[in-house]
């Protein structure tokens, strides 16, 4: 029972000490950057899972699964694509004992097992638009140190593509797929901004790539998830085309929208504490712990009473577990907070005789609830309990950028800096340099921090052309 | 609009046709056996996942995911085991541009990936049982003909492993698994034979294994399931040892039990008719269909009446779709039928003023429900179709078994024959020679025909020893 290393100084020590804290994960595993997702880490991911399902669901999308292999020449079809993952694919090249003719690749993500298919699929205008996402592992020879859920070689991923009739309703697709974002990150309490990256830094084959980064701390984000425009980029390649109502071929408009495991990475790296993990209830394996405390030679009742409650709870479609195991209440307190459970009901005698209970949760608040109508107190807390994890997240985030508008600000910086930018690459590339980082790009949405107009280029000093950027340093 | 090939007597094309009408996978995928899951296909394995995950964490399993891919060392630990594999896995050889130091095997079954780190997790007799499952894709290499969710080379897999602290633990927990079995094949309409397999048949590695067989008509089995025992055979090359209370080390004994996209393939093999695929409620992407009816000329009411029926099913939890596209009704039946759809609802002008509708079951009952209280009759209609869903499908597996006595009987049978064997493998081959299939071995549940005490061996003709076999021609 002792604290994990301290978050702002050594973040990185703190997130691998939190999550091995919590048992979401195993590195165990023969294979470097391939980890077993534990009982309680499943868990934590199916939630996590059925929330993306239930947005991405709302704005029309519908679940399918392309095989995970893909040939050698359908995946070198697009040429900027097939470069931007040549380094980093697996290659299976035998079946059995012999080799195999075609080589197939693992799939680094779908575009290329996809497209072809959809050339089938997509015949007439009626057949537009076409949104479809699959849930499933992907695969990266990624040659960088692997961290559990933030850089690893099998991936749970998330990937949506769609077929538009034309770049304006490719680019309406981008926005509604921004919007289902917002509102997961809502629901996982996740403050984000969402930047239209630079064009050396966006997707192999993208016409646009806007990225969606979380401020986690001195400066450093997380890039969880993107957004990309392909326009015609591979329609063209893979001959996706449709009849308009007028009768003419046109080539589709593509986008796609990609999350991952990154997202519980991001979870666990923003609310996390010196304790350890702290879930927003939709996404905790276990959502509420209640812990009966018998008194010295007392009797049943606080196990009678955290069992009659914790059968309310779980009528009313609440994750809850009764721990009645015989170790010391606070061994158990500090194992559940490790865990990330956001509220702890305690129940003495006294709580059972009266029918209250004191409720503890994850971030230190604690009231008595009751007596009467207990679960509905009990789910009433909990919901406070996202209130307050929301309102602390958007302090956290409201504090992480800060304008900066000379080059030597920028090092050193503990926090995301918005600087004005004249759009010239090796312009770029000086911010990058100062900030040890990247050009994150150009927020998609208002920044907590108004900036006003833009100055000068940072760089260079053009005045023409600059707008704002956010620059950081990616995890 | 034609009927599908003759069931009976052209299964295998009737087969392929009703998948195809059904639009349940897209088989067009470059490379062979590696198929797609459409938008309704994967619909219908969503449930079918539901209804494993529901059944199997009732008896206590608990969801984990191990990596796709395992080391070379590592998959060769148990010598039967890779012997069973070796011809039929694929190889990852190559990361990026250069070689991999240790080749790694695209699972195809998950054996020796969780085996090694079961040793971790098993240290105490308190760690006990450990009983686990995932859902995930396995790798076959195929050399047979493969066909949709009967023999495919990504295979969408369920696959529970235990350790247990003895044999008869494991005996027992092989029963359970067996009970959960029941009551999804219960949910399914699927009656299923249990039988234990011939030693010359059991999986690599196992001590003893019982297959779940489901006739499919003329003598044809179809292997949807199976639940191993393993004794020690695992727990000693891997070293899954635990203390016991008394502070022995011993070996843990281990099941397993797996089924797979077949499941969804016996459904469409057993319940499916010449107008293609019929599925039981649990598992239709759509259980009802509207189809309002206009009059020539006449106004909204029938459509009105759909939608805001549709609305209160949906409120039920019932899966709904309202076809009021402008195709003609009789072409909307057609492809709602041979999608399985187990109920479609008629509305008409008259029905529509009436407040009532007419119920047409995929079975072709028809009814005229209502007026009043609409959505509980149909979701009595509903269950009323599960029903006779069921007692057809019985009716069937009573008439799928019979008795023979004598090797001549065997050709050509087009039932599954409950025969005399006297345990001998000799006589077992003689047994499939003659039925130009196999034994499927001891039955482990009663069968639907009662075959009174055995005679002699139907192969040599010896007493001693013989007991009731199933053989059959597994597809």
């Amino acid at each position: 029972m002792v604290d994990l290393p301290d978050k702002a100084e050594r973040f990185i020590d703190w997130y691998l000490a939190a999550v091995e804290a919590a048992e979401l994960t195993d590195k165990r595993y023969e294979v470097k950057g391939m980890n077993i997702w534990t009982p309680y880490g499943m868990q934590s991911r199916r939630a996590l899972d059925a929330l993306l399902v239930r947005e991405v669901e709302r704005i029309g999308s519908r679940a399918i699964e392309f095989p995970t292999l893909i040939p050698q020449p359908q995946f070198e079809k697009e040429k900027e694509h097939v470069k931007g993952f040549d380094d980093q694919v697996y290659w299976v090249t035998k079946g059995g004992a012999s080799a195999l003719d075609i080589p197939l690749v693992l799939r680094p993500t779908s575009e290329t097992a996809m497209y072809p298919v959809f050339a089938l699929w997509v015949r007439s205008h009626r057949d537009l638009p076409l949104n479809v996402y699959q849930i499933v592992s992907v695969f990266r020879y990624e040659t960088k140190t692997t961290r559990p859920f933030l850089r690893v070689r099998e991936i749970h991923f998330f990937e949506e593509h769609t077929c538009q009739a034309d770049e304006a309703r490719a680019t309406a697709r981008v926005e509604e797929d921004l919007a289902a974002f917002e509102r997961m990150a809502a629901a996982l309490a996740l403050p984000f901004a969402a930047s239209r990256r630079p064009d050396w830094d966006k997707f192999p084959g993208a016409h646009y790539s806007i990225a969606l980064d979380i401020p986690v701390g001195q400066g450093r984000t997380l890039q969880i998830g993107t957004v990309h425009h392909y326009r015609e980029n591979f329609s063209r390649p893979y001959g996706i085309q449709y009849e308009d109502p007028a009768g003419t071929l046109r080539y589709v408009h593509q986008t796609t929208f990609g999350l991952s495991e990154r997202l519980l990475g991001a979870v666990v790296a923003v609310h996390g504490d010196r304790r350890g993990v702290v879930f927003p209830s939709i996404l905790a394996p276990v959502q509420v712990v209640l812990v009966p405390i018998a008194a010295p030679g007392g009797g049943a009742a606080p196990v009678e009473a955290a069992r009659g409650l914790a059968d309310r709870l779980r009528d009313r479609g609440l994750r809850v577990h009764v721990d009645d195991s015989d170790e010391r209440p606070g061994a158990k307190y500090y194992r559940w907070e490790s865990r990330g459970v956001p509220l702890r009901l305690e129940i003495g005698p006294r709580e059972a005789s009266a029918g209250t209970v004191t409720a503890v949760n994850r971030l230190g608040e604690r009231t008595v609830l009751g007596p009467g109508e207990l679960d509905r107190a009990v789910a009433d807390a909990l919901s406070a309990f996202d209130r307050t994890l929301t309102a602390r997240a958007e302090s956290a985030f409201r504090s992480a950028f800060s304008v900066a508008t000379k080059l030597e600000e920028l090092s050193g910086s503990t926090t995301v800096r918005v600087v004005p930018w004249c759009g010239q690459e090796a312009c770029g590339h000086r911010i990058e340099a100062a900030i040890e980082g990247g050009v994150l790009g150009t927020p998609e949405r208002p920044l907590p921090v108004d900036p006003g107009a833009p100055g000068p280029c940072i760089a260079c000093g053009e005045r023409s052309g600059a707008r704002w950027v956010l620059a950081g340093r990616p995890l």
